[in-house]
């Protein structure tokens, strides 16, 4: 647990134009005044667990010790679990649909984990629909205000976490590296599941050209530090903040000119001197 | 007023795109260090005081004791008034055009109204085109901040708060229910102004199915609980967290597919057994 | 410093689709624990360092003492500078692109500025291209938490910050103003760089009527208080909030019917009682 307030993190799929957000928040203050809030994000596209799952693993390394609740829910009232999740440095609450898995393995795996079956701890709802308000965000401020992970609800076995699909590069025989688009993100930059060792150790370098097919279409790609070093409408691959290759254009939206979306197919293979 | 730090919820149709919400959160700031600030939502459609009102009056009982400040005020600059409203465990601050009675009547009602006439009170302005910061964002820090509301203004005749308009729905002769679309949700479902305790009367019961009329044609609607109970591209009515009447699919748009927005009619009707 | 918790304000081309905003929340509260922080805006355009300017200058002087950060920057990972400017109550952080020079500015002028170029009060980071998280934010908490600015980087000269660039009015023969539209709000009005004394010495007055030119096309706007105060259709001239004349329609966008978006020219002419 951090010093300072009792905290939480929030990510979702609700957006901000509804007041779902606003009343989560409110919900928790009322059982745990002057908690601290972060929202990581919650435009998650909706019903979308694997980018829910994949924006948490991202941001989960940067947020301070404390409770993380994550709701991306499309099974919302059925029987799917809603669980907290001990883990190092703190806890997870939300569905366990796949979303929190990725995270909880980044953290060293589920010490713990608790289903949130104890209605004395939730709130008493109209419909079974909103499960955000009504069971995890209690479940949050209660953790966060100190109360013990026992207490919220029954143990569950932590080997029957649902996992979340991460999906996994192939390497081609000639060379190639087959992968997808993880995440495009706000400026049109698309990060792909390789990593740059994977290019390096096939000959590839900062500073030279790599070969990329998408939709049947090669191009080549100048593998770059920074944006800006890219010439205008050059494409670019660098390292991102994550440490992953990332296809972009300087000032301009790969994702828009390569027609890229999130899980679309990205072959890449390193090119030799006389190729670039 | 609760415990932990002063406390002030926030709700308008500034958007997020702007300064206006940031630089309003400066202003409370500047007056009540230490306050804090729950967003409920900026994205009321601009100048909508009706959608305002409903947002208010869904969230109002989820957020805890203190001070709710709202804003939808095309009205800026005119005569109308800006007031601030004592109820039960709180104030509301905001125009006098619509937008807090459904609030304040959920509330129990006004028990003091105050007109915000006090210049001291307010920060200089160069146009009066922004009262949200110049009156009411400070009216609700100096409120949060413990000062008693007799001082804000003068005090005004609390049967003369401007009232809300929220749609009724008509009860037919032939057993049928006409209302309308009270709000669209981020996920596209669907809230109407009828409430389910009215459908059971006439004879409809989970599990069973209801008769639905858009734009003159006849649909079906399965009562289910959760979405997910509802089968690909079956058209669900359910009770939603609100306790109302919604209509929705199971992760998709209930909105787009059936062309609602608020405001539109819907008729719906109990169905026996063998029209099911 | 202002009583009460640390405190930072913040304003980004972030967008809040993706983490990036949140996980700034993270790295900070990590670093100062405690520390309280407005989201000013992050739907600056992306890439925009011009907008970001108008609006950090709009929005500081209602801001509270402290700490403001401040990130667009297209440049990231480039030579582009990171910096830290002490100015009268506190200290603004961001790239040395212009962003932060029309606020400073506005705030007396810089009275110190140091390059942010000490990694250990830097994040680690497997590329350079998030410096918002991983050198100004961490920054910008340090400062807000008490940390001497001398610690933070080495002098720069105060005299070196990159210039802001903001479009000065042209003023005609004919007693016109060539001006532009610097900004266009949620609501569709302009605001443009043209202030009202400048229309007044030219013989305009509120209740009269001004002459517009958008794109060679003449139109006459009503000089009006309130928005509401204009006829339905009626384009109006108003001093807004800022001290800036805008042109406005009332509860309809300005910028969607005359095609007006920031930058582009409009003249504007007093109008003689006979030509209104």
């Amino acid at each position: 647990m951090p010093d300072g307030p009792p905290f939480v993190s929030f990510l979702s799929d609700y957006g901000r134009t509804d007041e779902f957000v606003g009343v989560c928040h409110g919900v928790m203050l009322d059982i745990t005044p002057g908690l601290q809030i972060v929202d990581v994000t919650h435009d998650v596209p909706a019903f979308d667990v694997r980018a829910g799952a994949l924006t948490l693993v991202r941001a989960v390394q940067y947020l301070p010790d404390g409770v993380v609740l994550a709701v991306v829910d499309p099974g919302v009232g059925t029987d799917r679990r809603c669980i907290a999740v001990e883990v190092d440095g703190g806890f997870l609450v939300g569905p366990d649909n796949g979303l929190l898995a990725p995270a909880v393995a980044m953290l060293g795996g589920p010490k713990r984990i608790v289903a949130l079956d104890k209605p004395e701890f939730q709130l008493p709802a109209p419909g079974p629909t909103f499960a955000g308000r009504d069971v995890m965000a209690p479940a949050a401020a209660y953790l966060a205000g100190g109360l013990a992970l026992g207490e919220l609800g029954s143990s569950v076995d932590a080997a029957g976490l649902a996992p979340g699909l991460v999906p996994l590069p192939q390497e081609g025989d000639d060379g190639s590296i087959a992968g997808e688009v993880l995440w495009v993100d706000r400026y049109g930059n698309c990060q792909l599941n390789i990593a740059p060792e994977q290019l390096a150790e096939r000959g590839a370098a900062p500073g030279g050209f790599v070969g990329v097919t998408i939709g049947g279409r090669d191009r080549r790609a100048h593998w770059v530090t920074a944006f800006a070093d890219a010439k205008p409408s050059e494409l670019a691959l660098l390292v991102d903040s994550y440490g992953m290759c990332t296809l972009a254009l300087d000032r301009r939206s790969a994702a828009s000119e390569l027609e890229l979306r999130a899980g679309k197919s990205v072959t890449v293979v390193a090119l030799a001197e006389g190729q670039a």
